[in-house]
């Protein structure tokens, strides 16, 4: 941490500063320029909070040294995380196809969707049994019965279910039927539903909320991993800007950054981060190019007829097309495709 | 709710949507200009679903005619929304104020805060007694222990106390000791707390999400008042912008906007909104100019030892000579300040 | 400046680092943490460019310490600058209101126009000649013809003219007619009309640009300083934000941060940072709560036969109403308005 | 355009509207619903402004059908434009890359990256000799000795010259010498500018304002399109947002919705839209997988000793291995890169 004290500070503030600094045990290295002192903090800064300095008399500003996640961060922890659910693998060299509806709606619905995306190439099927809406009054999901029918799909197709937790009572529930539990946008800081999805030991696709920057989204991802749920991967979803022509906007520049900063997998989903199924495989097909190591894809076999987000849905055969092109891309990068065809049915 | 459809959409396409509107139960208008055709509905579009007709062929854009909240809207309920509290009264004619640290942390602490800002004409008490705090590491507050101080300090000071719940099972606890639930930015999409909320009797001070529009934020409130809690308050406490030389962007368009919009009375969060206590009178004095019913406003003997929020905090003094500019300039707008002395000590 | 190496630099990194840095004349005082080694440099930094050392090896961020304007920064130049234009005074203790139509559209309109906010108590008179409009459909403005007709409405008024340049071409013109020149917020980083109008000799109002951040902003009012001109007010006419429910997000906090920053008298548009006239004078008046040093209003008589912006307008009588409440909130605060009544007319 | 009308809109204020609509020679279609009523405008409205109708007494808002732009719409011109420029094809079924330093720093700097990109498989070279930059006091460009310089790299490599145009009295000097004129960020919306270069007869490569939106970005080609100038190509660098962790945002989406909304060419620029050169191979590929019709990388032979932009710039040989990924995942989505081997050495 190093603290940028005014241009008009006086000494005795500088002083005061110093002295806060030591009494918490830490050393303070005063670097005086021609405009402005400098007093860089060494030690374990860990009990020092920014806050605490922010409001002492002629400091400008706080500007942290260390990322302020340790278990998330590549700097403590260069490898990369993998790990397998299933027969579907999450990091790694492979490129990890999630594919499902927005919402399980029927069991026809869900079986003839989970079939297709499993010819297509999807290593997970998605499908959202509780609902998080924005109105009151849009369809919250079917709940249990949903779970059931995902559970059933699973048994039939053999890919494992993501499927999102929106509460930490509903989470022994969900997590009973759930072979990932997803975290929405909208709860990414719903720091009890982290620390429930933390001790429940089942891997977690933890999304972004629509205005966190990255340094949050990873705090967030520290929050489980602070329970010891080392098992954790992130999606970008879009983010929210000025930009109205898509729903949101993707921040396709959060996937190499992220690369960099977090050994954990990063996934996209350009369903979400365009809202519209015109853009989606251009959207899937630019986040394999820049690195993800997956994609969760919202797909329909009669979009016009979904319950929610129809939308942005892609018919099952736009979505084949894409996992061709998806799979070439990243061979172009480096990066095989886990192959479909090693995946065998798991029992129920 | 109109369709626009596209200006290459085909006659046939334009037929389909006109047919899907009409078994859902509802009457289709179909206005064709020179370039494009637009189809008005008309009749109960509640059945009807934005996603629903988006997704088909030849659909441009959806543009909705009617509010999607109904309960929040002041289209449907032009009186404003006063509920009292204790002694202190939210919406109306008078300016609330609501003043107190960020977390409590020590009976000391809080009660010579609580003195101090009911002496400078506080209505209201706030205190955080469980924090949300971005990382994990950061003090979390004292949580029962802190509901106590809170309780005590009601007793001591006659304040009514407003308090932060974070998530539905804290719910019965907390509203054992608060008068006003807050429930905060981050958990403004938190729905299974809204409903617990909506379902606990007790008024609620709703928070604005970093990046919520405003008909996102009333949707939250409509879930609150779908329940049969009709003591909502809104709270602005900054938006999330590009704009970093404070904390947060104060939207103090969102106070005449929202008025606008609902009956139910709108809070300004100066503290949150700037995070830099220098630009906090400057701020709050805004809000008050804007039309908004109340402040809440941190409030820190100590700031610099504050555990959290330090440098957003006012001292006493500082706040009391803003209780005073407030109350002149609600008074140029027409807006009498309820008087403090008329506050009694209510029985713990 | 200071630079932040990465976890994982290497000593010989560090070693290039700190040897560019002495090249370049300057010191460089190397502090090395637990995790990272931040290197700070000392002396005339203005020769080094942060471009230079982003980009090198095991470096991961700078840090600008001192401010990278100088004339305009109140670090420098702590008094206030103040000036006049005509009987107006731009900056001080005062509060200066400029009013007038959005376009000039004939001379009856703007000398009706120009009447009513003189009597109403506005100093100076807004009205576009030439103007900026998103589409080339648009009216762009009477040119010439509108000039002259302002210079009419000056002598019949004594109110100083306020009217927008934007190129440098057009600027002689505009110039031999104008009292002060507006730069408008598209303008706010066109570099030759910077120059250009630091070197006319007239007085400037440097609008923001809709996604400027304040160091931005300040360092296009450095163009204009540079070249020698001092006579430079700066105003804030919202941002642009996902927000959707007014035309910009007016950006409040930025009135006591520029305060903070800048010696430069501060304006607020509450016109264009709302685009409604509904919420044009709770934002005026939130603005002089704030501390702005003036405001500048759109007013038309009959707002709904404008040519350009009629929706943002304020009637005149809602224009004289809004004066009365800004001049009680600036006495609030302690900022007494200067009287109208002092005003003479100029010759022409 | 339709004109929705407050739910609590008197018939007095729906009958003003509809003969303001008449008075203008168009006709108002009333659509009366359970809660609004909105009005439909047929017949030709480019003679109505929605400022008009915005200010109307029991207005609620303006939705706009037809889109504002109707040179640059794909509406009225299915067709791709392609132009050719020298060797190189602007639009099309290639991939077009445009590749040179930031800045034109000296003669060797020049002509060493020419002919590296030139090898590399660039069909275009760029280069800055005005440049842009928010601080007064950096590096402004070698003016005309930069554009000499430009010109004999062409005409030792055969490249076109791509580069930037400031200002409309720079544009004769800059035209002499570029092969495109490229129309940066910040004047995106100088409309002197954009109608001096849509005369000029040069081909232009118009780059996307900060906070642009897409409607505002092709109203802005619209300027120069209407001036009878045809080839233009569009370039997004990225967006402001919140984000922090990149420079700017890179709008990926944008790709897709431009390509369905226009006609004209393309173009990325990750070198700006990511501001690091760790990210711009990742982003510059998404862009290609996104459906781009070109890049417009900066590439530097030394980049920690480039005098702009040196941290956002790619050495040859990573530029290089770029070209051959860009390549093959053009390939991938049905589009042949043009092949470089086809291109001539031009007479100087």
């Amino acid at each position: 941490m190093m603290i940028i004290m005014r241009a008009d500070a006086r000494p005795q503030e500088i002083e005061t500063v110093v002295q806060c600094v030591q009494r918490r045990g830490a050393q303070a290295h005063v670097s005086s320029g021609a405009e402005r002192t400098v007093i860089g903090i060494v030690g374990d800064t860990r009990r020092l909070s920014q806050d605490e300095f922010i409001r002492m008399e002629g400091v400008d500003r706080i500007v942290p040294i260390s990322k302020p996640y340790k278990l998330a961060s590549r700097e403590f922890h260069p490898q990369d995380t993998v790990f397998r659910v299933g027969d579907a693998v999450f990091g790694g060299a492979g490129l990890t196809l999630i594919a499902g509806p927005c919402s399980v709606e029927s069991r026809s619905q869900l079986l003839e969707i989970a079939h297709a995306v499993r010819e297509a190439g999807a290593h997970a099927l998605r499908g959202g049994a509780f609902k998080p809406r924005t109105s009151p009054y849009s369809f919250q999901g079917l709940g249990e019965a949903g779970l059931e029918l995902l559970a059933e799909a699973r048994a039939a197709t053999g890919l494992p279910i993501v499927t999102e937790v929106m509460s930490p009572e509903q989470l022994p529930l969900v997590a009973r039927y759930a072979d990932v539990l997803q975290i929405g946008a909208r709860n990414m800081q719903n720091y009890a539903l982290l620390q429930a999805a933390g001790r429940s030991g089942k891997p977690v696709l933890l999304k972004r909320g629509p205005s966190a920057t990255l340094d949050e989204w990873l705090l967030a991802a520290e929050y489980l991993l602070a329970e010891g749920n080392l098992q954790v991967a992130l999606c970008e979803r879009g983010i929210r800007t000025f930009a109205t022509a898509t729903r949101n906007t993707t921040d396709i520049n959060a996937v190499p950054a992220l690369k960099d900063r977090t050994h954990l997998p990063v996934f996209l989903d350009p369903s979400h981060s365009t809202g519209r199924w015109e853009y989606v495989a251009a959207i899937a097909r630019a986040g394999v190019a820049a690195g993800a190591d997956g994609l969760i894809v919202e797909v329909h076999h009669r979009p016009q007829e979904a319950l929610s987000d129809g939308g942005q849905s892609l018919k099952p055969e736009r979505f084949a097309a894409l996992v061709s092109e998806a799979r070439q891309i990243a061979a172009v990068i480096g990066r095989p495709l886990a192959q479909p065809e090693t995946a065998h049915v798991r029992p129920a």
